[in-house]
């Protein structure tokens, strides 16, 4: 079963997903198998991480941005703007797809594990990312 | 069908959990399908690598370490200790989620893959790996 | 259903494997469900990008030869030559599986997305990638 969740997203930074995931897998019916995300872009990811502690979020940001810098003299590809580059490269060390198995009709997430977007983009987007769940 | 791996972990870096992912998958009885991993922490994280020479094992653990260093003064999420923040970096740069598939009742590994839990936390710990197989 | 893609690889990388990957999904006939790649090598990976610009596939391939570099004196795994090491590091930050949704027996890519092999080694290899395909 294949599903969509948009996401207006207003510049870079983590998104918690988590509850709009679990309203697909609740719509879905299914209550054992996997669920798949699936993100529809190549400057945005996904990332599973700590959901207690803001400051997490925060410091993956700007560690990242650290590591991944704009107005690098080594990129060639730079049209679309001082953050486009940079993007690529930060989607490229992260997620494009996660699966979470699924029992009971609940993801088997950890405690402190949330589901996010990770927007690598200044300007606003709204981002798609597919749900796939199969079981029964 | 699920079931759960738990691992008793003694500080960083690369445990071999190739052979107790045979044995879910033996238990399962499914002999053509997808086994997906699962890690339920935001602290340690899964990889499939070289199996062969351990060599590859240490120096993965000591290039992520440079790459990642603790007492960042980037680092603003510091109350669980200085090995915490760059614990959920390492896990945000690797893998929560593996899928691989099966045939003829074993995983379709290549030759020098074996499977690994990556700790990235100081503290002994036990890690909990969710396995799903789909499959006949 | 699995199935098995080889590519002739001539040196490091991205070759894009959209087309091969899409004729997999046409043999299976299936027409709704999750396709997943599985890499079966350590020191090459999968990758989706940006398909359209081939300066992103440059600038990609030549910020990671600057993050994990040749001949650094951390490295102890040095007997398969020095783009060995380098090359298990770029896989381990990359990913060894990927999983797409499928819907009207087509994979639900977004419109800039394409399916990479990243090549880490400068020798010329034969690579396989196993495609799992779920549904019906």
């Amino acid at each position: 079963m294949n599903s969509d969740i948009k996401v207006s997203i207003n510049g870079p930074g983590l998104y918690d997903l988590t509850h709009k995931v679990e309203k697909e897998l609740d719509k879905s019916g299914i209550r054992s198998g996997l669920l798949t995300l699936f993100i529809r872009h190549t400057s945005a990811s996904l990332l599973i991480q700590e959901n207690a502690d803001s400051a997490v979020a925060r410091d993956l940001e700007n560690w990242l941005n650290r590591l991944v810098v704009e107005n690098d003299s080594l990129y060639t590809h730079t049209q679309e703007g001082p953050d486009d580059m940079p993007a690529h490269i930060k989607a490229a060390l992260t997620a494009v797809s996660l699966s979470i198995p699924v029992e009971n009709a609940e993801m088997l997430l950890g405690t402190w594990q949330g589901i996010f977007l990770w927007e690598h983009r200044h300007m606003p987007h709204v981002r798609e990312v597919c749900v796939n769940i199969m079981g029964e």
